[in-house]
């Protein structure tokens, strides 16, 4: 079978290949980005500062008391001093449980993932804010697998204006992350979106990474239909194999601008 | 000179294509959209009335009293009611100041732009609590020459669905508005995104709808160069075309999902 994930020599050509993607769509601005404590961001910021140096790179640390675990605190803190940084910590849990407690005050029954996409977008907002006052371009850090099977929220951790990792499976920015000296900590760290207690996203999705990545390298980079990639991985991944096509399927409107008629004259 | 922007007897075909458009968009589910008290949510809200049924769509109206004249707040109320759709009114004027305060307590310096994007992305975000609690999917009401120009909140009002007037310059939204029957008072308002006081499109813009609709027409659907539409359309349109056509490409990274790295393997 094809490696679909190995970057072997390739982790040199690949960093610089983002940098200079990350230096062009930057241009002469400034850049803003969150720090969660975990592998996506610290793998971009390091990445920005690489590309655009640590003057022109801002990096926000946002966490919800009621959802990250302090410790991711302690791991952005000490990532964004490590790669020379500056960064500002903005406590969001006030403004996120008001937010929360302003809508649910009209009826609406509470929801977990509602609440956890309105941490996220009120993540962005604030990105945004900054951004717009001090001329920067909020950089995001999703990967190629969270972007594929949709699992972002749609306007939050995705609303940003451009996307580096966004060509790099899970397990591909692992490596990468190694490979640029992210601290063994965070590349160990078991993935989440911390959007509330206890989420994981391998266990959110009932499959781990190297799974997901391993069907998206069949059904998107070699274009194999559901069949064909379950008769190439083998029976055993005849369940998984449907589930990851359906993630694309039932996601694919996070990944284009809103549909707008189309009107024959 | 072409016409582009009378609507003549098409009125009747457009309102049904476009609820074509929202019912298949919309699928079994049901709908929340935002009522500003201004022109495109209202000739929206009672297109998705008129494709959906009432009972299937929701309207908020979420005023910012900083920002937001409270005879929009009367007008929504009142087209909501007239058009028989249920609706919630949620005042993010609080959350919207504590989020401003936190960010700026975070010495950036408070700027009007910034904070007037802000409410737009508070307002996408209490959309979308109400949408993943309800499982309602969010229609926006942005305009062709809004989208093409730019003028919209990246994330904001711009962080929706699916858009029924995407396909319709500011002009014709007028009329198709007269046409359905949209109080006169809403017709003719002044169009204002309403994100600081005394905020109108024109003035900010710099230039009137019928005349950008007009630039728009030769530029996108003529798809003519800035020097050609200039001179069909007069030299005293010089300025005007340029500048119609700075604001394309200006605003292009709105119109399209956050780029990744293109790498070559």
């Amino acid at each position: 079978m094809v490696q679909c994930t190995s970057l072997g020599s390739d982790c040199e050509l690949l960093a610089s290949e983002i940098c200079r993607f990350i230096r062009r769509k930057v241009g002469g601005r400034r850049a803003v980005l969150g720090l969660s404590g975990g592998i996506d961001s610290a793998v971009t910021a390091k990445l920005a500062v690489k590309a655009l140096g640590s003057e022109r790179v801002l990096a926000l640390i946002m966490p919800d008391l009621a959802s990250t675990p302090l410790e991711d605190v302690t791991d952005a803190r000490t990532l964004a001093d490590e790669i020379g940084i500056g960064y500002r910590v903005i406590d969001i849990t006030g403004v996120a449980k008001s937010l929360v407690d302003l809508v649910s005050g009209t009826d609406v029954r509470r929801d977990k993932v509602a609440e956890g996409n309105t941490r996220a977008r009120l993540r962005m907002t604030i990105m945004y804010y900054i951004a717009n006052s001090e001329n920067r371009i909020v950089i995001g850090s999703g990967d190629r697998s969270e972007l594929l099977i949709g699992y972002f929220t749609k306007y939050g951790d995705g609303g940003v204006d451009l996307l580096p990792l966004g060509c790099l499976y899970k397990t591909q920015v692992r490596e990468l992350a190694r490979w640029i000296g992210i601290p063994q900590r965070i590349v160990e760290k078991e993935s989440s979106p911390r959007l509330w207690p206890g989420q994981t996203a391998e266990g959110e999705l009932g499959l781990s990474y190297e799974e997901i990545d391993r069907i998206l390298f069949e059904l998107i980079d070699l274009k194999k239909g559901v069949k064909e990639a379950i008769r190439d991985l083998g029976e055993e991944y005849a369940e998984k194999v449907t589930r990851v096509a359906w993630m694309i399927r039932r996601s694919a409107h996070k990944r284009r601008t809103p549909p707008v008629p189309i009107i024959k004259r």
